[in-house]
């Protein structure tokens, strides 16, 4: 791995150079003239492009109920018991995320509240493939389920050899209601704008390659998104009362995902980083995946050496990784100088793959330096807020001329006029 | 007024006519390259593009203090109580949506929380000339305030006669630190990307005009934005047991703002409808904004007569209309049947306009149809969530057989033995 001795500033440069964003117009037309003509020809459309795409030739989208059912018994009781273990946890966790709304009746006549109402239909997309987790699909649908979401549809890319049991029996498993066999710019176009046999639904979330990424963005308006997902991160800080072979274990579980991964450790002395260095080069040629994590270790990770802890979580929240580890003596006191992260995995035993699993918080978590902006995915994304007020015509009176000086301040005299009308007559 | 009688199907085909969105790829190529512009010239573009389209010529960007606290005397005594009023209650509602995280120790060697941390910096956007409403300054800034964020900086477009008083007295009311001359896509792009005299935020908040929406739909994913907003709205759901003059009063009070605008009544008689619609054609005449009201009322509003109250809520779910009034007996009854709606107005005093400056709820609302997956902006966009966990050795190994299950079976080995190196020599 690359190990940077640079200064603070320096450092800072450095990484703000692996967040910047560009837009690839090329594709943002492509994924344009897609959505374009699902929704001029909806299913027609749709089957047209499975079948350029994904090489699938479909006489209906839709995964039959039973199918979902039957996954569940095929499935190795190993992992079915895995999986009710993950629902429990995840369960248990985001119950702590609703929220109830409120009502305020502090001055006479005058009610205020806000009312929380779940989103009536939720779309999850689910990558095809290798990369259809059935962990994933549990982080998406259970939080919805939680929130109170009447409809959760999913819709994954069709596959010659059907769909894997274990991503049926997940979604099962999680409460989706039907999954349809179409992927890409396509499925999102579908979700979003509806065609004959797929109906509308008011939020598209989960993770997708590069078309449904930019086709997310686009729809964004028409429908809400989670976010826009990059790959996945690893940020570490630890000083040498960490073991080098499990800090290079646990960024090498994040470079095994992509080759455009990073893995980030941030740590206070040079002998510890050559030591976590070394682990990492034995480590990653025993793994299956060591051509995608070598890849991802050569040229998106590194290891950059500091002068002090604050110093290394100021740098860390510049990076703001999706997950953070803090590998350092009594971890939880350093909780307030996390600025920045989407999943913070405290102490020796909370190693990343924990948290993707089975403890219970989210793992669709911000990438790319949005933690600065963005929260894990959670029940909370699965609601919206309404305001409500009641008064009374005295209460109103008490604020007869505060309004209508205002509304004449802004030019709005409709505005002025129509709360004067309550006291004519 | 365009009065419809008809089927609940049919008029939820219409009222679906009036939501669907389009792109306008001439405009998104325009903004797109003002974007680049200035991420490659910086301050340099800023001035370029100002002196282009705001036809103002620049030395600085920065707004000096001295000039918002001098405006703050400027204005009149009876518009800075009307300020003062608003910013009181603004504050005491906004105060409620303040969220605390949560630690759960339920299970012993296991701590799961979340944390709730404050956006570092935020940028509020504010249209020029007689679109800066000083109100919308207080709605913006003031939850931000309350979340925390440390820095909070307005952008606008220069004035040839300097930004007016009222609208430096509001952001100097508000808590705002800096205010930019700048405005367009080239203001979003220097709040998303940075200049030399301007530094980046973290989320962009804010009503503008087609270039802005786009732009901030354009740099969604570098920084975090509210929403992309459309013209204002006004549902209504009224009986004869309201006041035709005031129902037409608050129709008019959204139809002023633009031409664009809407205003819609559902009700369950055709003979109120008729009187409404005649207490419009009355009263758009005595407006200064008659024009653009009447636009409003002829090409983009209508009253429908329905069969029932509950057809009528259910219609108006359909609307999701940024402002929902319940002009009915015993308003309160109905919140249950509300579905859709930025903000709610209970009964006959509750006129649109007074949530527009002095209840407290904001009135940044989600627009178009969005309030079927969009919240009132809220304290809540101005933080995010971090979580975290905590776990003793004995309560890993309880889990391991499920993490290494669910590792492998999605093929991910170094997943698995990133967690069976906690339980090595």
């Amino acid at each position: 791995m690359r190990i940077y001795q640079e200064s603070f500033t320096k450092m800072q440069e450095i990484v703000n150079d692996y967040t910047a964003q560009t837009t690839d117009f090329e594709i943002e037309q492509r994924v344009a003239e897609i959505i374009a003509k699902v929704r001029e020809n909806g299913d027609e459309a749709l089957k047209t492009y499975e079948e350029k795409f994904d090489h699938v030739k479909l006489a209906e989208f839709a995964v039959p109920k039973e199918k979902m059912v039957k996954a569940l018994a095929e499935i190795s009781p190993e992992l079915k018991q895995a999986l009710l273990l993950a629902k429990k946890n995840i369960i248990s966790y985001h119950k702590r995320e609703l929220e109830y709304g409120f009502i305020d009746t502090d001055v006479p006549g005058i009610t205020r509240g806000q009312k929380v109402t779940p989103l009536q239909r939720v779309g999850l997309y689910v990558p095809g493939g290798t990369a259809a987790y059935p962990s994933t699909i549990l982080m998406s649908a259970l939080p919805a389920k939680i929130a109170g979401v009447s409809q959760i549809v999913m819709v994954t890319p069709p596959q010659k050899e059907g769909i894997a049991a274990p991503v049926l029996a997940a979604a099962q498993l999680a409460g989706v209601d039907t999954i349809y066999q179409v992927g890409g710019a396509q499925a999102i176009a579908a979700l979003a704008y509806g065609t004959q046999s797929i109906q509308a639904v008011n939020k598209i979330v989960g993770p997708g390659n590069i078309y449904v990424a930019t086709a997310k963005k686009q729809v964004f308006g028409q429908v809400a998104i989670d976010m826009v997902a990059g790959p996945s991160e690893i940020g570490i800080l630890a000083d040498n009362s960490a073991q080098p072979a499990q800090i290079a274990a646990d960024l090498l579980s994040q470079a095994e995902h992509d080759k455009r991964a990073r893995a980030i450790l941030i740590t206070d002395e040079l002998d510890f980083a050559q030591k976590v260095d070394q682990e990492v080069e034995k480590q990653v040629k025993l793994l299956p995946r060591r051509e995608i994590a070598a890849a991802s270790i050569a040229e998106r990770s590194f290891i950059a050496v500091m002068d002090s802890i604050p110093e290394m979580f100021a740098l860390m929240n510049s990076v703001a990784p999706e997950h953070l580890e803090v590998q350092l003596k009594d971890p939880m006191q350093y909780l307030s100088l996390i600025q920045n992260a989407g999943s913070v995995f405290l102490g020796k035993y909370a190693s990343e793959p924990l948290g993707d699993y089975v403890a219970g918080p989210n793992h669709i978590l911000p990438t790319g330096g949005t933690a600065k902006f963005s929260s894990p995915l959670g029940v909370y994304d699965f609601v919206k807020k309404t305001s409500f007020i009641q008064f009374s015509q005295d209460a109103l009176a008490q604020d007869l001329a505060a309004i209508t000086t205002l509304a004449r301040a802004e030019g709005l005299e409709a505005h002025a006029r129509a709360v004067e009308s309550r006291f004519k007559n």
